[in-house]
């Protein structure tokens, strides 16, 4: 759909709409649109959207797109709004149809160990509910305390425990799914197994709102994970603690938890609370194993082992949960330590999300040093490195408009590294409006070919999350 | 695409194409074409195909491909043919398209736990190709030995493993296909997380060859399986043996296997061969846990104790690799002796592949009792048990009009049952043309509507194994 077929909705047609919905759920109040109308991206369009949608059923999802599919609207799916890649800025003309209200948990099936709720449900809020059962909802993302099931659904998220449990596609038994034109529809059966036709599910599993709106998720659970063993390593520099990921995930290592924390971000996080950290440390690892206390104890002294010969400078373990929770809490608060430093350096950071081999991350480690030196700018790391999965973030004065530049480069020039070492410019954040453009970089032409396609086949007006992660060929 | 809409290809234009493949890879030799135009399924169309095509090389898909897109040839693709809803088979104006030539192990990545395949190879020859690096595929469908991991993506293949490794789904990382202009495309980062753009990789898997042709694919592997530890519990009945896998899930069994037998399947194995099976059991299950030794006996203990709370007439367990490798090997006879029971009664079985959620498998059960009552034919049922994947088998006297008539009837009762439950039609087997009539009773209109709408954009012309799984609404 080009601009010119939109239709131009105005105030009427707004009311009528919203005389559809339970009272207040639509506004066309510009500050509670503006308000609305970002994520926690940097450099991303977001200006335009025209109403604001706080819906509150499935039924009132289906109202707002049988609405957009008859006026042609854009409609811009939202949840928690704590992306980071733009997928839920508004766009020009837009409704900003956000789903944040809807948070039940449906159901609880202890025997299936299924767990079904609305999409705004916040992850932790989620795990909370679940652990009076003994059940557990792996998938971790760094926003674990800010993210909402269907916002993780929508990018697949990740986090810190996928290296051994999964990310969130693996937990999706059924989605409930509004399309376009505002039909209802239930993909997937809630069985451990089912292949009855083209697997829809998963199509929607990280399409970031471009193909239709879910109202309801079904997921997998698995029994209450075991206290882990925590093992905490530091290293002269950073190399050599990258070193000890791959050296030991090659022996076979099946960590939990694998974390990789550089020098710079650990005094980043030293100046933003007192976690216990060394602050003069290269580079921090912390790994855990959630088996049973024998397996875990051996694994601990197997991470040792390759550390020291690594060159750790200390390595210390612990099996008290306590101790556990401590640092992987301090882990947590790696996004506010560099939001302190960024506050007071200007202001500017760029966090990436570039997956490589886990084999190659010493090597793009070479090359982020190498970046640093040439454009001048700070760049910390850190990685859930049990996956290769890095989280570069490029450091600059936002009211710099040279610095500005430089940081777009480096962070383009990062994407670009990532993908000559066989990587993928985004693991776990999504392609939003941040890394659309770069999206031609990594996939070829047959496949984006096929992804216009099938995107033109759900979505034939083009009215959800218009402009967001691909582009008409 | 119509029939009327289909050009007609002669001997000339194939022989064009087949100047364009290696010598020898096309034929059009009826009785070869027959010989390969079907799968094991029963009572699916296989007529009418006009050559058969074995490629060696993904260029030679593509040549066919384009062939196929400028004469709207249909194109069946093929593997190994051990399929049993006749997705394989041949269909009219149709180029049989097998690939089992191409089953070469293109490279192990130790150090990132990889292999790439080519799609034409055996499960159980990759498994052996991996065993000497300490690394395991576990994917293990009944037809392990047989089934080629191209038939495997193409069904997305469960197994025995399930329960605990997951099916064939989790363990791609990455494909290259052959889309239906013969365009070749890379699906998927080879890295341990990737969301960049619409998950094509994931829409291919159990796409049945309906949207292209697999030609390689890298998949994840984990280290080596340990050892299992395997006990054997026998019933006097088959729902004291069902009861025992609700209540040992639903208290947290972790089983890395768990098959339920009922009777007749017990006498129809000790018929087929001398396993040291109890034939006057009621039912029987094998469970196995493959963790360390430790935990592997305190969970043998615990589901000792729940099959004897449930009536268990004995329950025996070993940590013998023999033992353990005797009874799966038992096991994986059932469809020989299922062969042979159906051979000297009539000749007919149809297998079915209900998958319902776990706890409803006892009802399921007491559904087939009475179906074997009201239809007068024997009902057998084997089940991947801790998934509630069933595979009841109806056996009957192919000769016999009317018992084939009732033995369809008692087939499809089985599947509305199974939905009824809140199950699929298939768990693991696919839709092909066997229950293809089924889909619209599984999956809603707007489910299938969108389904449609994907094959109408990666196919438009509708040449890639027409007739199959999905039709126009």
């Amino acid at each position: 759909m080009t601009a010119q077929d939109q239709l131009t909705v105005g105030t009427a047609e707004l009311e009528e709409l919203a005389a559809r919905l339970s009272p207040g759920a639509l506004t066309t109040d510009p500050d509670v649109i503006d308000a609305h109308s970002s994520d926690e991206a940097l450099f991303c369009p977001r200006e335009g959207a025209i109403a604001l949608v706080r819906a509150t059923s499935a039924e009132e999802v289906q109202e707002v797109m049988r609405f957009a599919t008859e006026h042609r609207t854009p409609v811009v799916p939202q949840g928690a709004r704590s992306g980071i890649s733009g997928g839920a800025n508004g766009s020009p003309g837009a409704i900003l149809l956000n789903v944040s209200k809807m948070k039940d948990v449906v159901r609880v099936n202890e025997a299936e160990r299924l767990v079904t709720v609305q999409p705004g449900i916040i992850n932790q809020d989620l795990k909370d509910h679940l652990a009076p059962f003994g059940l557990s909802y792996p998938p971790d993302p760094g926003s674990v305390a800010l993210s909402s099931i269907g916002g993780n659904i929508a990018t697949n998220a990740g986090g810190l425990c996928c290296v051994k449990y999964g990310v969130t596609r693996d937990y999706v038994r059924s989605l409930k799914v509004v399309l376009a034109d505002g039909t209802l529809t239930t993909l997937g059966p809630e069985t451990a197994k089912g292949v009855a036709g083209l697997d829809m599910r998963h199509l929607f599993i990280g399409s970031e709102g471009t193909l239709g709106i879910v109202v309801e998720v079904t997921l997998r659970l698995i029994p209450a994970l075991p206290d882990p063993f925590t093992a905490i390593a530091t290293f002269p520099d950073e190399r050599s603690g990258l070193q000890t990921v791959a050296d030991f995930m090659a022996i076979g290592g099946e960590p939990s938890l694998l974390e990789f924390l550089d020098g710079s971000s650990l005094k980043m996080l030293n100046a933003y609370g007192d976690f216990g950290l060394d602050s003069d440390a290269g580079s921090m690892l912390i790994m855990q194993v959630d088996r049973n206390p024998a397996d875990s104890e051996a694994e601990m002294s197997r991470f040792a082992e390759v550390a020291g010969r690594c060159g750790a400078l200390d390595v210390a373990y612990s099996d008290d949960p306590t101790d556990s929770a401590a640092l992987i809490a301090a882990r947590r608060m790696i996004q506010p330590a560099y939001e302190k430093f960024a506050h007071s350096h200007g202001g500017g950071q760029l966090l990436d999300d570039v997956c490589v081999p886990r084999t190659a991350v010493p090597e793009f480690y070479d090359h982020l040093k190498r970046l640093q030196k040439s454009s001048g700018l700070e760049i910390a790391l850190v990685a859930h490195a049990g996956d290769g999965n890095t989280h570069p973030s490029v450091f600059f004065d936002a009211g710099d408009a040279e610095e500005v530049a430089m940081a777009e480069e480096v962070f383009a020039e990062i994407m670009r590294v990532g993908l000559e070492l066989g990587g993928t410019i985004t693991g776990e954040h999504g392609v939003g409006y941040l890394k659309k453009d770069w999206l031609p970089h990594e996939l070829d032409e047959g496949s984006r070919r096929i992804q216009v396609a099938v995107k033109n086949a759900l979505d034939p007006l083009g009215i959800l999350n218009p402009g967001k992660m691909l582009d008409a060929l």
